[in-house]
């Protein structure tokens, strides 16, 4: 390992996940002391926890934190640059090969870890070691809910309310991401799970319509866009088809959605005459509400109560979240339960993040991620280092430890 | 009734079917013959089947046609002149109120049966007696798998199959609706059914954003457009993360969608830069397989292995049909299958029709439909009277009799 410049000397454990739409990346930088386990660090750590994880050896911990960002794909050389500039792949990776000879092996994820192998190696000398996609979103998303604190939430009519999740009682469960496109994973344990169903209608075609319907420049502006428009513009209500009434036998209020862009058949509109914040709106509200049918249907297949969703396209939208929530809600009669994960965006960066404990490679070694909460060094658990209620920030760290063998 | 004018005397059982989109109507136009149930009729007819329907009891038969016709329900006033012009609402229909002061009323379901009751009194001085839109869709699809030979058949690999279906093992199954938005309804026998899902992203969807991204004029020149379009120009494939690869551990081809119009979050390219016919072709594969997916689910639930699509969504389009099979074949694992319905478009309009039977009123009443083909009448069924395996025309005529009370 490569201590020259002090930026190597701190950074290690570099991941990725190369989606279709976006590049997500962790990294972990430490802080100077390297100390014991049954040291100091108690204070602000739970040791049962140290300890849980590590039978009753006592490792070096490294001390520091867990940072995360993300690129669009289609600019992957904006990733590139930013590995190369932090130095990031040089510090705590594998090795393999002849000394001086080395390889520096990076874990990644994501089918663009199969896609854009050879650009890494052209253009910094790395090899990406590829982790299956579905394993590191389950090993991401395992790993949230059983090491930190505070990680899941329900959203409720504009309410966040954080989840306590009993680490003995998680599986199973439904874990749905959205990315580009969705998958729905069944969850039964660590490393066992079954993709049982997904949807092409996912974030890349809120993206994608988004952007041809509205001509806005980014994934956020469209979401802000939406924040701000009314869905009943271009959506043919029930009660536009009734008069005005509801289809009360069924259940259907006036209010009901009977058709999405359904009002556009007959309004005698361009496109440009609309505006875009409805448009966005509706798109959302359509996309959205599909995924939370669609997981709703496979939760009952397997009769899961608690359905994690997962991924960038969230991104702690509430309207969102509120949609997915009610959808939910709306299908199973009250009976599962839609939740947040709030590091939604980075399953797949944190599966591969600690898939370099899994092969046992390197001389520094994940073994456990652990949260610490200098804000709240009282509580038993662990806690994200940051804004306890706040909008999760894509390049906010998280105060972390690292084992060492 | 009035039998003033040759139209008005051969005219009667207008019904209609006012959804968000389409308003679909059918009447009956009989021939000058009017004889009993065990005359001539029997040798085009089986009079197995007359009989079923009639008890013991011979009962005069009208010889005739049914005949069908839609509109835009935005374009209603076309659908009045039409009436008008035909004196499609003087003869046959039901009367009420003292005489000389009858009430002229017409069988009509859909939500813009409540949304236009005032405008048909109006216009034409009749009254819509509403019908529910489920109980009229049920009917109409029983009606037509009972009684009509031919009328459903499977679409795989551009092969049209037509099936037999039992009358005595019909049930239960899963009738998808698809008009401006979908209904799914599971249904048990003659009247007992459940609405047990929908989605909002219907046929509405395709036509309406299929506007406002192609700037196409009609829901045909949209399907037409589509036929002709690649979709792998704006879907992001599996290929396509996966740098041409397939995602084999999880069936996934390279050719699989992977989002719905992804490759638009990164082409660079404004609407107009793409080919209308590529868009088209997009959203009919996303809207046709995302319906074709949640009817499977639905199927699953119940355990229903046939699900009848109707509606006129389809309008025996081949690839829409063949997108919603091999949706519900792939996500099914071969177990259910997609049937589709000649007569997909009215079933409404259809259990609307039938209906008159249901409250006893008038002097003419249809008891059974029957269909006769004399290109077959060697034949034991019924067939319908046209190209057996032609596309159906909106227009075309039904070949039927009708009995009177």
């Amino acid at each position: 390992m490569d201590h020259g410049s002090p930026s190597q000397e701190h950074v290690s454990h570099l991941a990725l996940d190369i989606g279709g739409s976006l590049t997500k990346l962790d990294y972990f930088s430490r802080n100077n002391e390297c100390s014991n386990g049954d040291n100091n660090e108690e204070k602000s750590c739970s040791k049962e926890s140290l300890l849980v994880s590590n039978g009753d050896k006592k490792c070096p911990v490294l001390q520091g934190r867990l940072h995360f960002a993300k690129f669009e794909t289609s600019k992957i050389n904006d990733c590139l640059e930013f590995i190369q500039r932090n130095q990031l792949h040089l510090g705590g990776c594998q090795h393999g090969g002849a000394p001086g000879n080395e390889k520096r092996i990076i874990k990644a994820t994501g089918g663009g870890a199969y896609k854009n192998a050879d650009l890494f190696k052209e253009k910094l000398g790395i090899f990406l070691d590829k982790e299956d996609e579905m394993d590191c979103l389950v090993a991401g998303a395992n790993f949230l809910l059983k090491a930190v604190h505070e990680e899941a939430y329900t959203y409720i009519d504009g309410r966040k309310e954080f989840v306590q999740i009993d680490r003995d009682d998680l599986y199973p469960y439904l874990l749905v991401n959205i990315g580009s496109g969705v998958s729905m994973i069944k969850v039964d344990g660590d490393g066992k799970y079954e993709r049982v169903s997904g949807t092409n209608v996912g974030g890349g075609t809120f993206w994608g319509l988004g952007r041809l319907l509205t001509k806005c420049e980014s994934f956020d502006e469209l979401l802000e866009l939406s924040h701000r428009g009314n869905n009943r513009v271009i959506d043919m209500l029930v009660g536009d088809i009734y008069g005005g009434m509801d289809y009360t036998k069924f259940g259907l209020s006036s209010t009901t959605i009977a058709s999405s862009f359904g009002k556009a058949i007959s309004d005698n509109k361009e496109i440009e005459d609309y505006n875009a914040e409805d448009v966005a709106r509706s798109l959302l509200r359509m996309i959205s509400n599909n995924i939370g049918q669609i997981s709703y249907l496979n939760a009952l297949r397997f009769g899961l109560k608690r359905i994690f969703f997962g991924g960038f396209f969230i991104r702690g939208h509430a309207y969102t979240m509120d949609t997915i929530s009610v959808g939910v809600n709306f299908w199973s009669k009250g009976e599962a339960k839609a939740l947040f994960l709030r590091h939604e965006g980075f399953l797949g960066a944190l599966g591969a993040f600690t898939s370099y404990e899994k092969h046992g490679f390197g001389d520094s070694i994940v073994r456990q991620l652990v949260q610490q909460s200098p804000l709240s060094a009282s509580h038993a658990g662990y806690k994200i280092h940051g804004p306890l209620n706040g909008e999760w920030n894509d390049n906010e760290s998280i105060e972390c430890s690292v084992y060492v063998n």
